[in-house]
């Protein structure tokens, strides 16, 4: 990347900084942050928000105001060259006389995929792609891989021992984890698309599964203000039609969606339930039919909390891009309940891969990510 | 410590690094590292190598040679004041006119414990303790545990899956962490003073349970030759006595104790063959009573490699100090064998607190060092 000086590697990095503070709430959406650079001096900075509201460039070029005339703009993402809720950003570059476009990564939404590049070259702008371009995957994992494939990215979230167990032989599982992991898990929920669970884990916890602010840390309170936060949608696989209306799921004002193989009457049930009746294609698995329906109502990603059953089904059948280990230092022994249930595998050569993604200490425990391999 | 300068740390830092350079090869004895200065100059460095051969202080004393006289002694332990194999190094210190000896940490054997800086002070020379003093612990936690406590110091090793799985639900066990984790394993075989077992898991196997030298990387064969390679002891848990003669484990020659209940006759056994007869006390395990008798052999440290029942006694009885554990990037599912059997383990509440130590990443794998909390 050796187009690329120290200077632009700076502003872009600044630039994928702003998009970081679109994280909590621009899905369906992706985040994008892009700055203004004028002879040496930012002169613009802006990030997209929210759906509905102005991109990231828009930001920046009312920022800078007459002085974007001559810029050079850095921008997580391709400039868009469709209209949407808001006009193309590509066209508003033009307008405003940027005379360069760096682009961290193409935008590969069918929609956009190098047309908006196109759109600024042929209004004779200079353009360059690649700078920062692993770090902006990262920004928009989710978004990315629904644009990709159609799917959302998934996170398998699990709380357990070293010894890889997640309750008592008797089922005793809070708290395998301490406070710190607790807090960090509100994080990841909040920047989830949907949360998603299973009517079992749900009859036995009852679980809000919402993001609850009050448990930020201080400084993500100051930065995302209570009013702002958004909730994931939660997704319960509810096959057998067990989930009644009294369950503290419904006490959120946000959506939950019970998916199963048929309908249902949602009399009783808040304004707030939906049904996903999922019919599943031959050779198609009720797991794969709810998420390529979730690609389809633009859900980005997808943060699991289940048992060792669904964790294990998704597992097998491919469906998890990131395991998410909060690891508690405590050993409960074989008789206590697995992370997951994978009846199939015998051979250890069967065993699905990983890679290790990241490790870090958060209060006495450990998380790990890994991404599958 | 502010008794202590930049240039002492600095000093005593390498003292350090050349008692590690004893770490395979000390045992029974501690690794203990040595370094004379005068004006500010190095003029003698020495380290412990092995039982019997001269101590630290001596080595640099001969190195030195006259520039003794005049000189700091930074020595990792407190010079010895007894008669061992060797004569008592502080009489030597104050036969070649060291003016001020700096010992990282009083050395807890009964034997010395703080008679050696007494010698030192008696004969007019200046003393000072605790420089580095939670460096030079650890280099020798298992002699230390053995002089405080009269037993060794145990680590639990363990190569599992991400959740907790050591071999598939049929015994396929090998292999489920990487190269790069196997030949880490040979060094921590290396620095203890014996290897743990159980008949089950010896008869399941066969394994040799030795140092492989061939295995070490490229750098620390370099440093610790092939021919000064100490195997360390096997001790076999066999209270059926079911291992025979014929078993890989004789093949290599260095001891191997069979421990158990009742005498054997050991007629068909090579030379290397030894029977430890326990008769525990009463309130007390056989394990317990078998790291009593360890103790009493001069055993400091104990590289447990066992199954999950083995694992699962020793952590329920408390004897396990430190747990290293190898996580291979896969899981294998809830049906496969689990790490460790604890079947009076019902209430989250009663589970083993452990601390985290380090984490690092050895190939795929992970290694993580958990310390009983």
């Amino acid at each position: 990347m050796s187009e690329f000086t120290e200077q632009d590697r700076a502003f872009m990095q600044l630039a994928i900084e702003l998009a970081e503070k679109g994280q909590f709430t621009t899905t369906p959406n992706p985040s994008v942050g892009c700055v203004l650079v004028k002879q040496g001096e930012i002169v613009g900075k802006g990030f997209h928000f929210k759906a509905g509201e102005p991109h990231a460039e828009v930001m920046a070029m009312r920022e800078a105001g007459k002085n974007a005339k001559g810029a050079t703009a850095y921008v997580t993402l391709e400039p868009c060259s469709h209209f949407g809720r808001t006009p193309p950003c590509a066209k508003g570059l033009i307008e405003a006389g940027v005379v360069k476009v760096i682009a961290a990564m193409e935008d590969p939404n069918p929609s956009v995929a190098g047309q908006g590049l196109k759109m600024l070259q042929q209004a004779g702008i200079e353009t360059a792609v690649g700078l920062l371009q692993e770090q902006a995957e990262r920004l928009n994992r989710g978004f990315l891989k629904r644009m990709r494939t159609g799917l959302p990215y998934v996170q398998l979230k699990m709380a357990m021992t070293i010894d890889g167990r997640t309750a008592t032989s008797t089922g005793e599982s809070q708290w395998i984890t301490g406070e710190s992991a607790r807090i960090d898990v509100q994080q990841e929920r909040a920047k989830a698309s949907a949360i998603l669970s299973a009517s079992g884990t749900v009859l036995a916890d009852n679980p809000s599964l919402n993001v609850r602010w009050e448990q930020f840390p201080e400084q993500l309170k100051a930065d995302y203000k209570k009013e702002t936060v958004r909730q994931p949608v939660r997704v319960i696989i509810d096959s057998k039609q067990q989930i009644s209306s009294q369950l503290n799921l419904f006490k959120i004002d946000s959506p939950v969606w019970l998916a199963g193989i048929q309908p249902r009457d949602l009399t009783d049930f808040p304004a707030n339930c939906e049904i996903i009746c999922l019919m599943p294609e031959k050779e198609q698995s009720l797991l794969q039919a709810l998420m390529i329906e979730l690609g389809k109502r633009q859900i980005n990603s997808v943060w699991v909390e289940a048992g060792a059953k669904l964790a294990g089904a998704l597992i097998e059948q491919n469906l998890v891009d990131e395991l998410v280990l909060y690891i508690a230092p405590k050993l409960l022994g074989d008789e206590a309940k697995g992370l997951c249930h994978l009846p199939h595998l015998t051979k250890l050569a069967d065993a699905p891969l990983w890679r290790l993604q990241s490790m870090e200490k958060v209060g006495d425990d450990i998380k790990m990510i890994y991404m599958r391999k």
